[in-house]
């Protein structure tokens, strides 16, 4: 199995995240790498989503991830593997989001030449990470169908936040009682704006529509 | 629709949790009453389990329940209008978990006479309820099978401290890739005492096991 960096993430010091969040999307900016903050619940299906978007994209344009989690490396080692770009894994020691400083930890151990694109897989939360601005360009989050289409309206910041929610596991939906219409005006309800894409990760079913979503806002920013 | 109470939480003001945990456990003692702490990913199966639990002990004991949210009351008036138990709403705007002073803004809203038996269910978060004692008697918690059987991998506190899991959408299973004698192991890893009880809350297979715990719990600490 491969082997992939793992940083152990320190508290951070200071107390104006979002001032240090505007302070490292300016440097990212003079860099021209556009950062992207995905967040979900556990177990809706980010690290696979993430393969089948790289797999789409990688030839078009350079890609790094970094996975947190509170602990394990198995979600760098799967993207390693099942998409051949520069994965590391940040261990968050217990913490349960990322805010811009602890995200300037990670990026500076991604080796960034030439990269124009760098995805954080932020912790499995959907509370938390809603509330610390990482510094990223955008925000998006994946709903998977068996967590039910209720959730905007039990975590409203999260959705508020989010440019584009993906809902994932639309292959198992005859077995859950799950209304995408419903689920699509909840999201609206807290961000009339939010892209919402239905996929599958598993087979791949809708994720073109996610990468040319990421594609396009790459492209858009770069020429800014 | 049924009308439920909403609690609207303050944050706490004790520095140690700890302690206050361990002296609302022996307020409860005293009263007689046993808390049981759930928690679980956001939309894992909680609130239909503890419907289908409920209705199989509620002539055998006297229950309440309080659902945490950040934000709704959907799932109070859920419990109140299945079960007909009196059920309250506690919203903590915003906050991630509930510690014991939280807890017991809660509880004091509770009708406590001749109660034997307070559930908790915590907010949707595998990270930080697992951090803070509620002081409550034992934690139990859902993992559905759709999150995947990794999840002891990577939160590992939260199985750590829970006495029970239950692996919820059993009727699922077959579409998805999940091994539920890898996920007992990983569970053991974490907590070598865990018991571990499948079910099916939508259609009540493996709830008896569930709600035979539980009942044991509260008959077993009416004792002591």
């Amino acid at each position: 199995m491969d082997q992939v960096k793992i940083i152990e993430i320190k508290k951070s010091i200071f107390a104006n995240n979002d001032q240090d969040a505007e302070k490292l999307r300016k440097e990212l900016k003079v860099k021209g790498v556009y950062l992207l903050n995905l967040m979900s619940s556990p177990g809706s299906g980010k690290t696979t989503t993430l393969i089948q978007t790289i797999n789409r994209l990688k030839d078009k344009i350079k890609i790094a991830v970094m996975e947190a989690d509170i602990d394990s490396d198995v979600d760098a080692i799967k993207i390693k593997e099942a998409t051949g770009i520069p994965s590391i894994q940040l261990h968050t020691g217990g913490m349960c989001h990322l805010d811009a400083e602890m995200t300037r930890q990670g990026l500076d151990n991604v080796p960034m030449e030439g990269v124009d694109l760098v995805i954080l897989e932020n912790v499995g939360n959907l509370v938390c990470p809603a509330e610390f601005d990482t510094g990223a360009v955008r925000n998006a989050m994946i709903l998977s169908v068996p967590e039910g289409e209720d959730k905007p309206l039990k975590y409203p910041l999260m959705f508020s936040i989010c440019d584009v929610v993906v809902i994932n596991k639309m292959d198992v939906l005859p077995y859950f009682d799950f209304n995408l219409e419903k689920c699509k005006e909840y999201i609206h309800m807290r961000n009339p704006k939010a892209q919402v894409i239905p996929i599958c990760a598993k087979t791949g079913e809708g994720v073109d529509a996610f990468a040319a979503w990421l594609l396009n806002q790459v492209q858009e920013w770069k020429k800014q």
